[in-house]
């Protein structure tokens, strides 16, 4: 019997054990993908408390607190911060088999070097004593993150973004850690969405080009990508509830996109013809600058139009599809490397009982440039969890080249996140420590090491091309 | 090496085994979801012999059987009793890894104090043993309902159905155990049905409604749902393949209802309309009278069409289906909830696959109208082991409150099936129990009692709202 | 900690390890699927060097050396086979989880007495020693089957194929081992292909039917049939993207066939139609037979259009679809078995999600004919390992009798993968094992014996009604 989180946290086996301390829990981070705010990181203001660390952005805890009875008031609404608090103190202990319940007393031990377990008769003590410990530097956003030992993060940014916090970040030239923007162009893609027409406009100003044809469009992407790449950019990402595939001649595009810039509907098709034939677009730019594509796929958005009128977008109202994605998918990849323009690629899969599919599809498309030039991404969202880790990482092992694998990421928007990089390091130490403990790995040092190393940061290191200011 | 079914049974940790014993074995059982026949509990008839209690409806045992190659004249035809035992207790050591043969010997052993393990080399012996005790008052009908420690029964009825056996038991008033109603409209919802037409006048005439309109469907439905309530029913039940989502105009639902009144052919589409209107009524009514609402998706019904011709439904030819149903469950979900009429639901999955679709979307509907208002049912059917209960378990644990979860239910035609609580809290204590082993949750009597218990029993107490005759 | 791949390799608990040497391990293998070319057993040429047995053929080796970066020219082009083998050999020690790292070792272990770990240290040696074995007789293509103690060997023929070299191996008499042949229909059954219609041609050809209406291919096709089974053959396999199910009257399929012998475009409607009314002519004649019918469902072929035009078809760009096949499959099955003529079955489900719908689906038409006649095939391609094989394992027992499973087959297009059956009979051994130990199945001898004996071999052999000679 161990005890809730000591020292071997996750780690059942001696082997798992000696993999996590000697090789990956000293290894830096590079999160490549996340949602942290720059202009947060350029501010660096402390919080106030830990209410407005933990619970102001983070719809993973309202979930289960509206799961729990407690009222939206005391969630999102305008409750004070202590009221806030206690309501996540009383909902802890009913998380058992949640990560939540891990993810909140690593982030008290790593960061606040508190060990009690926190429900409602903790609550007050934590309260202060995270209170009082905000207020240090090391405690600010900048200091959580490079106190965390992050030798690089990438931000999501949509391609109108001026980037004017990562700017002000690089020329100060302070933060050991390097901030590098990633692109988004999600609002340049779902041609469908209301906001379309509107977005079309403003990515014109960015962009400095008047955007009528969809040649404009694609040569105000293609500055808008040139400026991201000048500003460090290695990596793009895009969301698909389910993947399209439809080509189509430049005329009938065209006309689809005159469609979509003036706000008219459009049909289905219509919309995954535009969005193919974007893609195809994109992918060639990105190619260009050798950037990773990273594709998330299957979430469902928005889907309580109550809560959505109230809250808006990434407020807990996401859920997982099972739609069909593979045909699409290969498709997809295949037009893209027919032209010679597939970049590398990491396919994100949010419903467990597609990674097997999504894995084996990977290895139909890799080739010299990369190692696993296609990747599927670690386990995400809904799956970011001992369960879900496995599931993947055994799926990426049975069908292709684990030790190839780029790794975690904290895809998170909070700073006090990057406990989650151990937490996976831990699951990933246990899992292949406990294959060489039944026999089904040899137990030699020189492999282990390489592949614990690789999986946990220098992979990924070499994939994006991430060059270090050493 | 544990030996087979001993008292640790399912148990392989020492947490899980003091979980089990000490707050989970002696908890109520609050069946809230099964097959038993009430006129069966008011005759309250002794069994003649173990193969009138076993294989008089067991579709399960059925199905194996045929696997096996044992001819349907010795499963359901006119082989005698004694020779219909004997095939089963032939089958039974092939079913290795099969959880009848588990509840098989549980049941001997709960209910006839037998530890021999059936096989036709015991067969005899038991058939006459079981044959001498069946005699016996606590092993008829309402003995053994009453000495599994069952607080209330919640069985399945026809919206038509009288309830003339509900109300002869209510006015005995004998039993300690509460029997009570609950609704499965099924025959009103699938229009497409041939027996349709003959059923809207079956239930006209038990409304006292002659409904000639979708109106006067409502109204009867209505009654019937008024009825009901009256007579104690606290929960609905609701079959789909796959989830309808497509609504329409007053005036095009009436044209659909007329035609499938008239027996005339409807398109996917009119049943799909249809049926998503009628769900709409049908919630706001569960709502006024703050029933739970049921809905058990996915199973395809009667796929062998000969054996379906010789022995009509529930005869062991249904199947999982591969169907997709997160979006249309998403918009009916949410479609309710706009209206302020989404009941306290309870979403049961058929295919496991579908666990983390399921779990997910449940909470994008949460309230403060109930703990886990929206809940992912517990392991059903083909999946009512211990893979599928604790893949269930795991994903609900993993996205939601599993604190919250309402648990188990037979969901048998069997009144020796109560041991299936037995086994599902067995298997809850060893996975919770092996977390706890592991580190991954602490080990906190305050916790972890109040989670055993409220998933045992408590919490689906709470949520239906069942009132015990204390 | 156990050593790798020790005498227990894959036998984690003591129950497991006296099932597979009692009982398993020296059983006789009957391989009735797989790809071995019966040329070159009529040939048996001893190899040159392990890069012919080893890379000549092997797609699952290609893949993961492609995954690594290894160049084309290394792995199917013009580089020296001792080149290659470098290639693999450094591969291997990346394989960390993925089943061709135990394959390899196996195979290295059982036919050359190696120990050793391959990796670029000991690429020379192994090459060298391997060399200097495959000389010998019982490295021969007969030799390797012969001391792997094959009873039967099913290989994979199209319809049009002479069967000369079965023939010519029947006549000489010297095997031990039965070579039968296995009809594949697959190009009569394509009819969307583009070598459809010429395929159509030879099929005549070799049927001695000039082949041109519907009526003319069934005759063909009959005679084929007639041919096979004189020959031996005792099962048939078909490969299906998605299931098809569209029937319809003589007149409609005659046009459609015409327009495919014409080599017409038609509409996915019709290729259903076609595909399904072929089936059922198909199942008819099977049945005449008694052959068993084989169908692998699910696999997506050739996505990788610039690698197909260079390599052709099976080299490593095939992948796991995600399709939906449960209600096609069951009205397949459902529209022979009402007309009498479904043959005995046997499903391969591609996708893991799928086990459980599989399974649950072949339960709804068992029938006296045989135990389990209608079954669940062995884990398979991207779900050979121990995951995809415990996986599939377990679904066919928690919904029907696994105790009736025919159990494993190499499906293999090399002569060294007989272990596959060894590493099976060991996963499934390790696995019943467990539930023994844990006190879910009883350690009963006699039932655990026939078990294992009858999964492991007798089984199949019954099925298929295999006559040995003895």
């Amino acid at each position: 019997m161990k005890q809730f989180m000591d020292k071997d946290f996750m780690l059942g086996n001696e082997t798992g054990r000696e993999l996590f301390f000697q090789y990956a829990k000293d290894m830096p981070i590079f999160d490549w993908h996340c949602h942290l705010s720059p202009k947060e990181i350029w501010e660096n203001k402390n919080y106030k408390n830990i209410t407005q660390v933990w619970l102001g952005d983070d719809h993973y805890k309202w979930r289960v607190m509206r799961s729990c009875g407690v009222p939206e008031e005391k969630i999102t609404g305008n409750a004070d911060d202590y009221e806030k608090f206690q309501m996540w103190a009383k909902t802890m202990p009913l998380l058992v088999g949640n990560p939540l319940y891990h993810w909140t007393h690593l982030e008290l031990k790593r960061y606040f070097n508190i060990d009690k377990l926190l429900d409602d008769t903790t609550a007050d003590e934590i309260w202060n004593q995270t209170k009082s410990m905000l207020v240090k530097p090391e405690l600010s956003p900048r200091g959580l993150i490079e106190q965390s030992n992050v030798v690089a993060v990438c931000t999501t940014d949509d391609p109108a973004d001026s980037l004017k916090y990562h700017k002000k970040i690089r020329e100060e030239g302070k933060m050991r850690t390097r901030i590098l923007p990633a692109m988004r162009p999600d609002k340049a893609i779902h041609i469908g969405a209301p906001e379309y027409p509107d977005y079309i406009k403003e990515l014109g100003k960015a962009a400095n080009v008047n955007i009528s044809t969809f040649d404009d469009l694609k040569q105000a992407l293609k500055k808008r990508i040139d400026f991201f790449a000048e500003m460090g950019c290695l990596a793009c990402d895009h969301a698909f509830e389910t993947v399209p595939f439809q080509t189509a001649g430049p005329k009938q595009t065209e006309t689809i996109f005159e469609k979509g810039r003036d706000g008219k509907k459009l049909s289905e098709e219509e919309i995954k013809t535009y969005e193919t034939e974007l893609m195809l677009f994109l992918a060639s730019e990105y190619t260009k600058h050798n950037w990773v594509m990273e594709i998330h796929i299957g979430a469902v958005r928005n889907i309580n139009r109550v809560m959505f009128a109230h809250l808006g977008p990434d407020t807990g109202y996401d859920t997982i599809g099972d739609g069909q994605n593979v045909k699409a998918l290969a498709c997809l990849l295949n037009a893209m490397d027919e032209k010679g323009i597939l970049p590398k690629t990491i396919l994100f899969n949010i419903n467990p009982k597609d990674n097997y599919a999504f894995a084996a599809l990977m290895n139909c498309f890799q080739s010299t440039e990369a190692k696993s030039k296609i990747q599927l991404g670690s386990a995400w969202w809904f799956l970011d969890h001992q369960f879900g880790i496995e599931a993947q990482l055994q799926a990426f092992a049975a069908t292709g080249v684990l030790a190839n694998f780029v790794g975690m990421v904290t895809d998170s928007r909070s700073f006090l996140s990057y406990p989650r990089h151990e937490y996976f390091r831990r699951i990933l130490c246990n899992l292949i420590g406990s294959w060489v403990e039944d026999g089904k790995y040899p137990k030699n040092a020189t492999y282990l090491k390489k592949i614990i190393q690789n999986i946990s940061y220098k992979n990924a290191e070499k994939f994006f091309g991430l060059t270090i200011n050493k």
